[in-house]
């Protein structure tokens, strides 16, 4: 059992929890709680500590017995856990994932494939609320350029609610090379936009589909924007600017889902 | 100018920054920045607080300068700002607003009424949120109980984008009582639910009609679910057991506004 507050595996995963850079560089990430230890798949988990009453918590149900059983993990002291957790009232259990590595060519050729393409969005719970709605719409993969927010960052994580196990993700260098590598693919790029001509519950997304969502203040850029085939916006009363970016990029997605589903 | 750190007022603003309490007890909220500042209703303005920086700014906007020639301010200090302000970097104006008053009896008898009824929404920017989607869909009114996060919490205040200023809404005491008030006034209640018999995007909303949307964790109740006229389902792909309460608000009110635009 880990006790001592400067052992270093205890400081390895405080750099993570804390550093982006830390985590990149061993291509973890961490996850705490029993919810999402439940959800990892057990051949993305490196390790995982957790305190004794977690250990027997989990013992109770004989599915996560049997994981732990699959996995390396050590146990800890509840002052040893207080200080890896990143939340207030940390659960008992930390676990540490490898990063998933996604083929963006092979997410492109999809049939029906329908995207998300997220521009600079600076909020976390932003970005793992999109990841968990586009689980929902049945999405088939979330584009990121890499300014846009962390995804392994705790709070991302925590807002994905478990769609971080199960929706793909792609994290590009440059989003205006890579937009026409998705129109060569035949996926039809729309922009959500102020001045966009057509509304978006009045567009046809029956074939290949990718929704542009841009910075929470700022929108999309006019480069990306321009990248587009198709400008739409989303109707507003009032004297709003904009919407919420999950909210905007959840109706999109959902306008998809219903023109192509059967309800 | 107040300089001093120990000055009265701003013991008082520091107060209402940190106690839903003591903003209860004067009936106050507290905004920050020249955008909300702009976006709040001259009657409303109780008082506000601007740095020397910020008074410039501000005069360079004739309109933002005949709005402060009509309130009562007081500069400040650039310390004694930080000191009152609820953000890491304060943007120089502080505002205290009087609490709306809307009449619930009033609000009903819209034609044609529009409602997000909350229950125990827990997260300060989900709320903050849904008033902002609610304001684009055209609400008539946001209800929540009580036991919701405070609407006049900072951060659900900046989450709302300024939609606090032109959203209705009510805190009831007792959401059990309340919704049979709805119905009266011939309100179809609609609750979103795991286990709803019909899709909401295959439901008319077309008359009065109000959504009920649960607490983040837990959903709706029993007992609230059990007074809603009709159970309705939103489609989930993967192995999400939930949408994020925003999202699900959104994607029912816009599905309303669709149906009832022509767009």
């Amino acid at each position: 059992m880990i006790t001592s507050l400067s052992n270093a595996k205890v400081k390895q995963v405080v750099l993570w929890q804390t550093k982006a850079k830390e985590r990149k560089k061993e291509r973890v990430f961490l996850i705490e709680g029993i919810k999402l230890f439940e959800e990892a798949p057990i051949s993305w988990i490196r390790e995982a500590y957790l305190t004794a009453d977690a250990v027997k918590r989990l013992e109770e149900k004989s599915a996560l017995k049997e994981k732990l059983s699959q996995i390396s993990w050590e146990e800890v002291s509840d002052e040893v856990m207080e200080k890896m957790s990143d939340t207030q009232t940390p659960q008992g259990i930390l676990t540490v994932v490898r990063c998933p590595e996604y083929s963006a060519k092979e997410l492109l050729v999809k049939p029906d494939g329908l995207y998300l393409v997220l521009e600079d969005i600076q909020d976390p719970g932003n970005l793992g609320t999109m990841m968990r709605t586009g689980e929902g719409a049945g999405i088939t993969a979330v584009i990121m350029n890499k300014t846009t927010v962390d995804i392994f960052n705790p709070k991302t994580i925590r807002a994905t609610m478990g769609s971080i196990f199960r929706v793909p993700f792609v994290i590009v260098d440059d989003l205006e090379a890579f937009l026409p590598e998705m129109k060569k693919n035949n996926i039809r790029i729309f922009a959500a936009h102020l001045n966009g001509k057509n509304y978006y519950a009045g567009t046809s997304f029956q074939g290949k589909t990718a929704f542009l969502i841009g910075n929470e203040g700022n929108g999309l850029s006019k480069e990306i924007t321009l990248l587009a085939d198709e400008k739409i916006k989303i109707p507003m009363e009032g004297k709003l600017e904009s919407l919420n970016a999950g909210v905007a990029g959840a109706l999109l997605l959902y306008e998809a889902k219903r023109q192509r589903s059967i309800w």
